[in-house]
């Protein structure tokens, strides 16, 4: 995951360019993306796709032709969708259009102004102190013209129609944990799901942030009646501990499920509510008139964000991993997770039908054998049963499949 | 209102009486009222309408002539609707029908004897101990006689049928606080009421107290049905801070907008569960078989209540205003409400719209438009979202008025 | 009750046994019992009628014909439905086959192996000491062969076919408390109850443990629909305060009721969810695919269970006869209670319908007079009033019936 981040990171992958574009590029050949293209203009329910934006060179001169500041140094020293500029300005005119981060003082903020139309430069907030004369010369050479909204889309076909999408977004330029971080968690979980045989349907989108979300499913609405939940994978590869944002419902069964196994598998993590914790595309399908629950899994916060610090040094190899391996397990449990309905009358004769489980074996399900057996009346899933008794989906779910050979259930799809 | 509280306190009120006959005219030349008038012995569900009553004289003396009480002195020394008694008793005879409030031995206490047929006086406690004699002469020159029992009514039509009613008790003589304070307030607010373009049509009714409202719904069965809300106006002229007893049913919109407003607008309010802080028509309104939501607003407890303590002295024009202020505002929320229904789907491009609230001009406004577009899948009313989000309606309100002009949003009635 | 569980706990009863067949004959003399047979090898939903057992001898002695256990002295020195065996066998060997409890070492344990097939003997665990030889004879003489699985039935009609059924098990050899005592109580009741004109129909079973209701319902699946309640009656004879296990479904009327009564009639008294407290028949009655709501109500723990000290120095008439009345007072409850429909508008003219209460004769009812008149909407019983009011349901019961016989209510069925 490290390798595509380190690929990519430090293009200019600002919502409608270049940068994102060789992006989604270099992701095709890892997992078969089909892209989605929705020109500028193009009107998706309240909003219309903005033009192409690109810089080809930015500085803040002296009169004297000393650059205190240059878009060669870094990306992120010209404010995303800046309108171009060639102008000698008072000091006091620049400043109104300087943007620092005083709380880090020694990192180039990132900013963005896709629908003010504005110019605008980012810098440390300690150079400020260089800039001494009365007037200076900026210079912007920025582009906007009409070009294509992009989105990388991976489906993989499951026995339903049914769909789970996940999302992160490829936007930002030079930003690494936000959210390269979730792009590359969100790839190599394509490529493990399509190795499976799945129950669900899998949506795997890489988007620019809200906007790509908007155009995409604006431009798609027949889908959106398959999308049964969505999880947004966001900042994934820094230090912090997971927290859960959970859908706007608040309590699906995706939500549970990810609460479940975190509560069972971490010695920690926070949990909050829809919006509380971070904001992404979720308020796009999880918002007015599309409504999939869409949980935001993510290490929010961390002090990087948003700023020239969020590079390769705060993430680590071991950390997406354990985001992979959590959110491929909670894509087990709902995609195995069934409700198991009941064949038999009476209690069981459980040592007639080999189902007694020895308490010195796994005292857990062998005190909660007669609960498991009084929940399958067809009203919860393997889940429902798990979580009600505190259990592991898989030792209820191994537990019921004995049932299930024995003919004394069913199986019924949620 | 002090004037009309004025006029009227120290009239022979009782619930089928001339006193109460002459303060209705008064009020007619106020407010248009229209007379209910129902015959002494009309079955009105389980009750029977009782006769007119009148007292001229009254008095007790000894066997000397020498007068230790007498009506002429306050109106309150004969239980109201005693017998008519012309007798010789010995003290220990009298004393059983002579009522005192230990508890305020200066004050004459207000009792009556509706519907149990005895004779008997009320005295200021520390007088008892003028009863020196064995023998005492008791005269009371009442009439029972056949009469009609009136309400008066005086109702506002609105756009829809579906009625407000509010309710105040005209009955009790020389009683001030107890409720000729709410009846001004109910006075009061029908003319504001008259001025308005209503959404709902209002229904304002002085009634004897009990009794009165089983006459008027019993005899108007048909108009139940659109009877929405009630308010029971009682005891609002004193100092004490609000309170809200609430409606039988509990929890109605009525309940909370009445709630929502005394949280933020008084820094001290108390409120109860429904006949837990006083007993009035309520019962008869939101009893069985009629069952309308009728909250009661009032001051009580307070220390005069039912004695001859109850008068001028104890209320203020101020306090008046505020109730009346308060209850108006409870009406107008109740009658702009609506509930605001989605015509958009996703995020709204706010700036496009020019809906963005800048935070230093409404702080709570700019952290709530999320969650306001979130709220708006006509399940809610305009004052639920402003409840659930504790903010002032009429910021929500105005807010969502935008929304209506730019067509984001139908106004469905509640 | 004394009397009968004298007549029968030193009795082999187990569950297919001629001792349990006899004690079947003693209570037939008592209340005329419907006996239903099920023979041996009978498939009962997921079970199969285990076969007749039957011990001759049994001991085990040592070369020498010195014996260390011997049969007579003891029913409980073979473990229930133990298999035949004539060997001679390692002290090492023996030990597995012997079963003690270290806990009461004193006293032998109640151990049984109805589907396991193996032999086994109990004995007092300070006598295993005495075990200081190399090699036993061990001898035990039973036999196994088809009969039939017998259950007693008494069934009173009521007005009604829906049914409340009371259970007790008549199995465990020597055992006293449990559950003979459950036995006695269930006989008294059923006289009671017999003597009595019954809105429900009562049934009493008297069953082998477990077996025997599995072995009922599956042969008589018909008459489960119009089993409404169920109570299990077990060890009630010894000391320990009452605790009431609730039904699966946790707090249905049943529930409430046997609640109520017990909060306010005994000082003291424990209460736990469905399989918490104790495991008897309610598993089978309300267990999957029949689920009657069953409570049990139990003196359970108390430390002579399941040991020759379970024996008639534990329990008392007097234990008895107050589980007796409990049971009684529970069933006159549900017997009685009924809906209260409303028949009136408006408050009731209570002192001209004579139904004004005097709070110095009941202050409680005087107070809630308001609160019974505001719930006869038809969706509470007159129970459902007694425990929201927290009163006693004879007070409600009587006070309700003067407003049946005056027509100010109907009386409708549960």
């Amino acid at each position: 995951m490290i390798q595509l981040i380190n690929n990519l990171w430090f293009k200019r992958r600002d919502i409608i360019s270049d940068g994102f574009d060789q992006s989604l590029d270099y992701i095709s050949k890892i997992i078969p993306l089909k892209i989605h293209k929705i020109p500028t203009g193009t009107r998706c329910w309240t909003w219309i796709i903005p033009e192409k934006w690109s810089v080809k060179e930015a500085y803040i001169e002296d009169l004297h032709g000393q650059r205190v500041l240059d878009l060669k140094e870094h990306p992120l020293h010209v404010i995303s969708y800046s309108l171009p500029i060639d102008k000698l300005v008072t000091k006091q005119e620049l400043l109104k259009h300087v943007y620092t981060n005083p709380e880090r003082p020694d990192s180039i903020p990132f900013e963005f102004k896709y629908y003010e139309r504005d110019w605008g430069f980012c810098i440390q907030d300690n150079k400020l102190k260089d800039f001494t004369k009365d007037k200076y010369k900026v210079f912007i050479d920025s582009k906007f013209e009409k070009g294509d909204l992009k989105i990388g889309d991976y489906t993989i076909k499951g026995k339903t129609d049914e769909t789970i999408v996940l999302v992160a977004h490829l936007c930002h330029p030079a930003q690494v944990n936000d959210d390269l971080a979730g792009v590359a968690v969100l790839v190599d979980i394509a490529k493990e799901i399509s190795k499976r045989k799945n129950h669900y349907t899998y949506k795997f989108l890489l988007t620019p942030e809200t906007i790509g979300s908007i155009a995409y499913l604006s431009q798609n609405e027949s889908i959106i009646p398959q999308l049964k939940y969505g999880i947004f994978l966001e900042m994934l590869g820094n230090d912090n501990t997971f927290v859960l944002q959970r859908s706007r419902q608040g309590n699906t069964r995706l939500d549970r499920i990810a609460r479940h196994l975190m509560k069972s598998q971490l010695n920690n993590f926070r949990e909050g509510a829809f919006r509380k914790i971070v904001g992404n595309d979720e308020m796009v399908f999880n918002g007015p008139g599309v409504d999939i629950p869409m949980i935001s899994i993510s290490r929010f916060p961390y002090p990087e964000y948003h700023t020239s610090n969020d590079n390769l040094d705060i993430i680590s190899e071991q950390r997406l991993k354990e985001s992979k391996e959590l959110i491929l397990e909670i894509l087990d449990i709902i995609d195995k997770d069934y409700i198991p309905q009941r064949q038999f009358k009476g209690p069981i004769f459980l040592s007639g039908y080999g189902l007694w489980v020895d308490w010195r074996k796994n005292k857990k399900l062998n005190e909660s054998i007669e609960q498991i057996m009084l929940n399958l009346e067809g009203d919860k899933s393997v889940f429902d049963i798990a979580e009600e008794l505190d259990m592991e989906f898989n030792d209820v779910f191994d537990y019921l499949n004995k049932f299930l050979e024995k003919g004394l259930i069913e199986k019924h799809y949620l």
